[in-house]
């Protein structure tokens, strides 16, 4: 028996998984999350150049995924904050390592582009 | 003094080092040929789904960035290669890690799928 998923396969749905994971703003709103719940204004000021339509529809898509969820307090004036689930959590490992290695290998591609010029 | 590179800030370079390995097909790329250097036609059955035309296009950049590197055998007929960079195969350890969470999450994310409809 092969394995259950493989993102080989192009039926296989663990290639929307992927997909989702990959969409251009999930990891930035994992990685601020992680640091604990918090406002639309808080996550839009610690993501630079988010626009709010755009960060809107993230949080939307990972609610949809069950990596985030919206808690509405009730205060006076009512307080809304997004967290990570504790499935959002277990996916910012691997992001980190991901964001780690982009943010450590800035200068090697870098260079790698002017080569290619 | 903070962090050289910051993904979080929106000039930073990294973030374009982010999209580039966010990039859709990236990761298919890159796990293909943790297994060995392939020809055009091996990575294109590999990676089920990907057209010629997004190869093609995948390939050109990740060879841009040096991840990749193509190597033209002197052969009759002429043999082409694609093959991991020093630096392609340091990406290959943070991108399985999402691969392998992707794979083993879809249950996860279905169920939350289907209770946020």
């Amino acid at each position: 028996m092969g394995k259950p998923y493989d993102v080989m396969a192009s039926t296989c749905p663990s290639r929307t998984v992927l997909h989702r994971i990959g969409a251009r703003w999930t990891i930035f709103v994992i990685t601020a999350l992680a640091d604990g719940p918090m406002r639309f204004i808080q996550l839009k000021t610690r993501i630079q150049g988010i626009t709010p339509k755009v960060l809107t529809e993230t949080l939307r898509a990972l609610e949809t995924d069950g990596l985030v969820i919206r808690a509405a307090h009730e205060e006076n004036p009512p307080r809304v904050e997004y967290a990570l689930t504790s499935l959002g959590e277990s996916l910012w490992e691997p992001l980190q390592a991901v964001r780690e290695w982009a943010e450590s290998h800035v200068p090697d591609i870098l260079a790698a582009q002017r080569r290619a010029k």
